[in-house]
């Protein structure tokens, strides 16, 4: 089993204990992914003005729409897989009927092959 | 253009109006999500006695490790992709010979035969 990582992290400038069986890597990662968002909301105009409640609701709705595009992502990359599976599929099916077919052919071109010389 | 979605929606409790170039639907959709998280939330032993601002991180948090995680999925899915699409070239480049080398037995079968019978 993964150690538990425990490593301090400033957010929004406070400092935040984060504990998981994460990567200190990983935390560091979300911690920077997470003051970039904070960052790019602070840019909006009035924000300032926003009560601290909607601001956080603001943050988490704004994380949350990146977390759907990525989910949406990954379905339709799923989508996408099932189809080139089903394609590979066809292909391999393709791929044996014709070696199948070939070997016939190479037979058949031995055996003429042994009919002309025979009839020499 | 799309039009602009305005709907009030409920998030923890209290309504939020969200507004913005996506579907009713979707904006929806978010708003269950983080009432969910936030309902996971609240069942954590001592959620209850955390200040506001923690419980605002813990909640951005929450969603960003889902971010990254469908993120990754993402990245992974398309790397796989990458793989079989590389796979899938090789095996087309192989039917392309297959058939060109099929083409050559079939014409060597025709003149074997056409041989044969000049022979005769």
């Amino acid at each position: 089993m993964a150690e538990k990582t425990t490593i301090k992290v400033l957010i929004d400038g406070k400092i935040m204990t984060l504990s998981g069986y994460e990567t200190e890597e990983y935390l560091q990662r979300v911690s920077f992914y997470l003051n970039s968002k904070i960052e790019e909301l602070k840019g909006l105009p009035g924000y300032r003005r926003l009560s601290q409640e909607t601001k956080s609701s603001l943050l988490a709705l704004n994380i949350a729409d990146d977390y759907f595009k990525a989910k949406e992502m990954a379905d339709s990359l799923e989508h996408d897989i099932e189809e080139k599976d089903r394609d590979a599929y066809e292909r391999k099916q393709e791929l044996i009927s014709l070696r199948v077919e070939m070997e016939k052919l190479q037979k058949e071109v031995s055996r003429l092959r042994g009919n002309r010389n025979n009839g020499r």
